[in-house]
């Protein structure tokens, strides 16, 4: 059976990507999990490069790549320290992974996400925001990160208000092109509903 | 080239119909456009019917439907008006259309997709909201409801607030399952950008 995607956002970058006029290769930074969405990519004509640093993420699409025999390029890797060459990529995202960092990592990420692109390249992120009703709960770091309790382990997050991101693009000079605000409201686990919230961007490199 | 689907959203809806473990078949109301969302559906196993108002927007997915040869049996029809019995369809939805009509008619067509919808089916519409930088530009008609100038067209535009969707559905006793708001700020045609404003909604036809 055919996957569905349950990356939404990505079709959007893709549609940007397209735009650029560049050769389709791209770089996912926590590229890992039961349904990779550089297979997407793949499947529109991308080569795709992906890292992750869970080895259990990566043994989820090493399983998802034999199940539908495909070739994604997945390999162990930090987002703080990429192992890629200066402007080595036309396109590169991250997709909800960023926000399970300090917000001093989360901008080390961005600059080594900034670095390994191409200028005139593209840059998808997203980040959870202030108004995901997890905000806020459990024991807070720095402003903003707090430690959570996930399948019984801690585990930091950390949060954006609505233009904390444009601010730090700015400071990278990564240009915005695109924003979305989101608040999403679901069926929680075990009955009732739960709130999340989300912001995402795509930047480019200058010229 | 294999098509990009712009209507994300609709990637969640289907996700939440695999779930309801109903045969697959599908209703669109405004299916036509060079786009057509059917064919995703069609894609992943669905029977397919859509109905639009606009001739030319039913030329257009005739061109795609030859183009990519599936037939997604789009015909002319009014979706205040259905021609379909009671309980003749598991899913439906309309995307990106009920907001061209006064709010009168929103709900007029919405009681019609409930009322084609069988018990345990679902609904997914979207609304563009308030918070979109168009809301309050143009001739106010009724409260919410504005002419607007699309293309050299008067056309007319319903602005919902955040909860408003949650109140009508809660008149037709329709049951929330999902909603996303969402503000986009991309870029706009002749430069600058342009805030869009949307709430999604997938409800539920009560057994």
């Amino acid at each position: 059976m055919k996957p569905i995607f349950r990356q939404n956002q990505l079709f959007t970058f893709m549609l940007y990507c397209n735009g650029q006029g560049l050769e389709k290769n791209i770089l996912d930074c926590g590229a890992g999990g039961m349904l990779p969405p550089l297979a997407l990519f793949k499947e529109h004509g991308y080569e795709t490069t992906g890292i992750d640093i869970s080895d259990k993420a990566i043994e989820h699409a090493n399983k998802f790549q034999s199940e539908h025999s495909i070739k994604l390029n997945i390999t162990k890797g930090d987002m703080k320290e990429l192992s890629f060459e200066d402007n080595s990529f036309n396109f590169c995202y991250s997709y909800n992974t960023i926000f399970h960092m300090s917000k001093e990592d989360v901008k080390k990420s961005l600059e080594e996400m900034k670095r390994v692109l191409v200028p005139g390249g593209l840059m998808f992120v997203n980040f959870v925001s202030t108004s995901d009703e997890r905000c806020g709960i459990g024991e807070e770091v720095r402003p903003g990160e707090y430690y959570e309790m996930e399948h019984g382990e801690k585990v930091l997050h950390s949060y954006f208000d609505e233009n904390e991101g444009d601010e730090l693009f700015r400071q990278l000079g990564l240009k915005r092109i695109y924003k979305e605000v989101r608040k999403r409201i679901g069926p929680k686990l075990g009955g009732g509903f739960v709130t999340l919230g989300y912001i995402d961007y795509i930047v480019e490199k200058s010229l």
